[in-house]
């Protein structure tokens, strides 16, 4: 059964990995929008399920509709998203006022908005972040740390992980995982910048990543480390509300918000970053 | 007891009146920045009061900071506002995550961010729409709107209302009550559009209306409707935990919650107004 479980797991992550390659490198903008706009959706109907298990009950044709409304700021132009949260949020809260239960609109409106923006808005970045100079680069960067992260953390903190990271919110953690997770993101980072100069060299213009290799390796560890964060705080919703798997769309993999769990955080930290890079 | 409140109401409404109108046609920018703000942190605090009236629980020292931040993004630059509040919501659902009990951490985080939006948000288009042409002079229309809508509602309300309006949100309100509120927004705008004509043929330059009558009247009308819908989103909170007025702070008046409720939905409506205007 175990064994079975593992190859359901990498034949999946087989279909999907270049799937999502492709799409990062040689997407168009539209194309990225349109996919992380449906990973979106799906996760949010996960995140409605989970919230109804803690008693909440949101308006969910709604909110898909409000986050479906959000990308469409995100592909006409992004200093649209943030008017139209408030303003989805504020007509969210109207109509739970007037179809909850008295004692849950309050409850029923807040875990709508939170679904726009921990869900909603944070996708939204990855196709601005694609859609940047350097975007798919980027995009690439933040995935492999992610993954990469992920796959050290586990590997290492099964084999000799010992002290507990944060017993309460994920019990599996370990502190010997966590900083493996940051060197092995520090190592595909090295690599990724190794790989666009072999490109380069070659006359491949696929890849880049220019400046100072300190720089690439401290964002690495910043994102690695909201990636990280990303995934505790998801773990913390799903015991709040005693569910193991936050869905079985994916097989072997539980469900989409499982496995964006980690990008959640780490992709706004990316946008955001960006922004800060372009201020000063 | 009875004339001693409504004493009480009128002589604190004497004082608050004056000061307002003061603040809307000669303050500056950060001086309307300053006072909305301060208005919004004590809301804020009320609105965290009923929230935990309800069980939620909410980190209050950051969520004042995080809203006095979303005043400090509209004093510097309001296309700041959107990235920061969804930014200080990541960072205060991370904080719920790690902090709060792990069946609270969905609830406690997603209140937080509902209250950044529903008052910081909201009351951060006060200014805003303050620092636009003609700003003073459609501020005043707003309160006006707001204030003669409501006045018009309790006279007429309590003298011949009879069909109950909602009476599950707010058991007082009657149908009478809030078509008298439309025509008194109606009326004083009317008056105020007169007011900043004959002001203007005596060659003070103080208000502004310029363009159809019909428009001015048009938003009056969709002012006025928002502002009885936030009024009815707001009772909708207070009656969810069973709690009959927000605070004590104004005499007479109850809380300040109590007293800008309309304004929360009222306010960003006209600010949503005028971003229409500029893009069509």
């Amino acid at each position: 059964m175990y064994a079975f479980q593992e190859m359901k797991r990498i034949v999946t992550a087989a279909v999907l990995i270049p799937l999502v390659l492709l799409l990062i490198l040689k997407g168009h903008f539209w194309l990225l929008t349109l996919a992380a706009g449906v990973v979106a959706l799906a996760a949010a109907w996960e995140f409605m399920d989970l919230a109804d298990a803690g008693g909440a009950k949101m308006p969910r044709v709604l909110v898909l509709i409000a986050i479906a409304a959000l990308f469409g700021c995100a592909f006409r132009n992004a200093d649209l998203i943030g008017p139209a949260l408030c303003a989805l949020g504020l007509v969210l809260f109207l109509v739970c006022a007037f179809r909850s239960p008295l004692d849950r609109v309050l409850r029923d409106a807040a875990s709508s908005l939170f679904c726009l923006v921990y869900i909603g808005f944070t996708l939204c970045t990855l196709p601005l972040i694609g859609a940047q100079e350097g975007g798919p680069s980027l995009l690439l960067l933040l995935l492999c740390v992610v993954w990469c992260g992920d796959i050290a953390a586990l590997y290492v903190g099964k084999s000799i992980g010992r002290r507990k990271l944060a017993p309460r919110l994920s019990p599996n953690k370990t502190w010997e995982g966590t900083i493996a997770s940051v060197a092995g993101s520090l190592v595909i980072t090295v690599i990724l910048i190794q790989l666009a100069k072999y490109l380069e060299g070659r006359g491949i213009d696929l890849l880049a990543y220019p400046g100072s290799v300190w720089n690439w390796l401290f964002l690495a560890v910043v994102l690695n480390i909201a990636a990280q964060l990303g995934d505790l705080a998801e773990s913390a919703l799903k015991r709040g509300v005693g569910v193991k798997d936050s869905g079985t769309l994916l097989p072997g993999h539980g469900g989409v918000l499982d496995r964006i769990d980690a990008l959640l955080l780490a992709a706004p930290v990316l946008w955001y970053a960006q922004l800060l890079k372009q201020w000063f």
